[in-house]
């Protein structure tokens, strides 16, 4: 399937994404079972962002961005493009004159397993990328792609309408008919690592409170005095 | 060439070094035809630097920072040094100390395939540093290398007194005799742009804009409903 | 030595860390004669933190966890833990909570050449981590390691007790038993670059002020003015 | 799905999956419109091999290679095993004794994300590896995880039941139900480049078979004398 | 300790190291509980080589190759040469002509953390080399390093006189005082393994041999058949 | 200069060039003053090549092979073809069949700095290529660009008709007017090499060979035996 706009894909319901992204890229991750996580060459263009979004995938070819302008024209409020060419080819694929065109869309932010360039001016506007690669090299605009089908997105699978979350720790994707359970399932694990956290930051050590020592024991753990210690070498 | 120094290089005309700097790299490199772009592993040791400057060419031996010193000499106001080792090796050539000679004689900055130190320093002293690596390993002062020679600087051939232009996207070589027209290029290249900002902003698609839409039917662009999508796999 | 945990190992005197810590890796890595440094590729997770502590080691299987909760019970105020897999995995192995219990004991930060996660949460908390890889995926809590036996972290041997010093510029080690004069050497080098800067800021060259001129005419490095030189190519 | 295993997946006609053998890597990715290929870090090792197979899946946790015996039971003749951990890691997953096991059950070769060790036993045994790493390292038995589950491989998703084909080139996946469509489209080609070939060995240039000089002068292509040539720089 | 050449270091017995060299690096780091393997991006420049040989350790400046020649000088028949430079630089360090040098002190082979040179030579003459890279580059006779002092190389700890055991699989270091023991326990690894390639060839899965069945099944390992697989997606 | 054919350039004399082919890369690499090499990340496809040949110059768009059929046309008997796009992508721009029209045209081999597939073949057919990538990737023919223009390679400089001297330790460029010159240098150089290589197979150790005992003894080298050696650590 090559050559294709898909059009009005279904989304995750709005207040869903909102809540995917107060909780971040590593506890959405662990909260759906470790998976869905892309690599981790995959860095944001500047630090402290945190966005969730409804994914518009492109599929392009390398060094060729045209693609990008037919995937403005299918971002809603919300959305997050996600991008990757054909093949590897870290050229700047996208730049401040696009984020224009997608801020005006209220598109929420860009991943793309490329390369991107207008980075001082993009953390300006505050439109955060999440990018392989950044580079002030050009593209061309000869070759089609497609809009919303599947695509491989630095080793993860994202299908047009999967939710992104994407911070500083990288991106995760959430399938769409999961978004509500897996939110769900990361609320859980962020009241119980609050409860966690205030007897760790009192002085209580996980060995304690994980009931760790045991099964530590157990394994074979053994605990030696420095003085003790014979020394060899 | 080789233990040479030349002196007396000419250098571009100051304003238009400084019409490119305020152009940016990426502006630049597509105002020159796409040319003297430095590969991507070049990175800035702090963001929101944007400088340009004419070239002062280093080639030291690997693991070797002498003819620094020997470079410092030869700059004057509004230079950038840029610094290749004959053989890859990413120690720490430059630090504080070379940066607070080089402030002294008004050098903007520098771009070293290699590796720098002291970056803490460099950032409060607001010298801009591009480099292959952040290293705090030292180099000798054995041998001798050339100062004001062409060199090849990650990819890209500069010549003593060509322009060197900066930023957060990477760095552009333009050659000296040509620094007047690809600003000129550059210019009009801003104003153009600033006209399609606008529309952009405004809501347009550069779909309409660039009149993409007849091109892309022609190369077979075709868009589907996502619910008339024959449901595969 | 597996499955082992050293306790109460020696520290060097904290007035002497904490000495070193204001000097700073390069100097610190320049005034022992080179040698301690970890590979470049240790990068911290934000920048302008600069900390020296006693090293706390952990040796943990790879993407296996376990062992910082054990560590984290061996570390004293003014420690730094150090943390290497046994082969190489850069998963996430270090978050927000385990630095919550790393700072209620009021250790400086951490050194894991592998992955980290909940950057943007440590940076909020001023807690410092140098690693390999920033990655929110997460690991496992199944097989013991040790804690303060001899490791080799990113290239540098690390003993339990090693002072750890470590800034923008990398990391280094420095013996328990050099530390002291580690230091001493450390503070007579800024003194003579002291002196030097001050030079330098005034605009003497270091061709002048470290006597170079004669030296490198022995090499034989000469001088040519740019209108002499015959036009090669 | 983690912790699962499918039996009795389907596979594609043995004809259909020699044929695409013969072929090779290049002209099968070429016949069906350039999908399907892994990234190029996933390399064989040893040259010469060229197999194709029916994928048996495995996705396993990083740095276990529990469930590798899990899957040889899945294998029949003429399949393929494609393994990736959940999360990077380059152990040597797979030796010389998990190949005896699967050169029992006529396996033709399997591809790795990951490490895998015995290479020189490998090779006499003529078991082809395609892998991103070779490592000696071990890998533990401690954690499930699923067997012939959909899974993304160096960039590339994989099915159970998909056509793997690899050879000195890299390794391409052919989508179980297309498998017939492209051996069609991967013989029309090889017929078709003999032809050329036949032309080019005679000395004919590729520019008049193609046809190509006339698309080129209208794209502005000039050509000029190394003798005319304005000697600039 | 710098510029310091220790001679006479004790090696372990011949007959210990060449059955060590029979077993080959993966059984070797197995056997002596998985530590000492070097980093895997040190690969052989030659594919079949398998040997074994006391170590000679050779630190030395980067890009400097003089101390190679002060090393031949310590060399043994059956000594295996191990180079790092004190800060990374991959030039060619070692040729054809140093491995005469060394082919006459009957050194069995080199492992580098750097490049080498002269490889199509080196095969010629089976003098096996594992490095970092290949490089032509050549590096000068500038300054003193140390021989026969610990070193660290790709990440493992070195001590002169430790037994070096390398094949295609990569490198492994083993204690000198351990070497007696660690054959032990790697010949009767060779054993066991006989025993198990025996049953794995005769079509025996190792699910049976090893007994995982139950071990899996209570970790929750389940089976689905594909046609009562939910066809989801 | 883009989109523009150079032709008749001219290459240094036949009997010279095969000269340096004979000589081999490193050795003409150390002839010429150690300049012209390209980066060690360019690799044979196979080993055991050594060649030297008339560059014929190609810059092409990334991921668009349209030029080097343009090539072909501009091939002699003797020449060695040099490739690099403008932008860096590793797909496989070459394959058998240009190789069989280059091959009618009686060139000597291939330098890509990007990707190259059908390997297996060009082995066969014993044509050579150094590349950074194999990638059975495949390209466009879309854009233009340029032959015999001077291109930067690998890091080194390149124009039409200088010398390429490749083997299985990397790649050289010899400058065209100096090819003659250079070629007598590196003859000097084996004739030195042959008279030491048979004094160090005799035995004879590079110490005395060159006479280095005296001037590593006034840099401070000490020998100390290993049974004084006070037990450090």
């Amino acid at each position: 399937m090559s050559g294709v706009v898909v059009t009005n894909c279904p989304r995750a319901e709005q207040a869903v994404i909102d809540g995917l992204a107060t909780c971040g890229t590593a506890t959405v991750h662990e909260a759906q079972g470790r998976k869905g996580l892309m690599q981790s060459h995959m860095r944001p263009i500047y630090k402290g962002a945190r966005i969730a979004g409804s994914a518009v995938t492109v599929s392009l070819p390398p060094a060729d961005n045209w693609m990008i302008h037919v995937a403005v024209e299918q971002c809603r409020e919300g959305d997050v493009v996600v991008i990757v060419p054909t093949s590897p080819a870290d050229q700047g694929y996208f730049g401040e004159l696009l984020a224009q065109s997608m801020i005006a869309r209220k598109v929420r932010g860009l991943v793309i397993e490329a390369g991107t360039r207008d980075t001082a001016e993009l953390a300006e506007l505050g439109f955060p990328v999440w990018s392989k690669a950044v580079s002030a090299q050009g593209t061309v605009k000869e070759t089609i792609g497609s809009v919303n089908v599947p695509i491989v997105c630095a080793g993860a699978a994202v299908a047009p309408g999967d939710v992104i979350v994407a911070d500083d720790d990288g991106i995760c994707v959430v399938k769409r008919d999961e978004a509500e359970a897996v939110l769900a399932a990361a609320r859980a694990r962020e009241e119980k690592e609050a409860a966690t956290r205030a007897r760790l930051q009192a002085g209580e050590l996980g060995l304690d409170i994980y009931g760790m020592r045991q099964r530590l024991a157990d394994k074979g753990l053994t605990y030696v005095d420095y003085s003790d210690l014979k020394q060899e070498r």
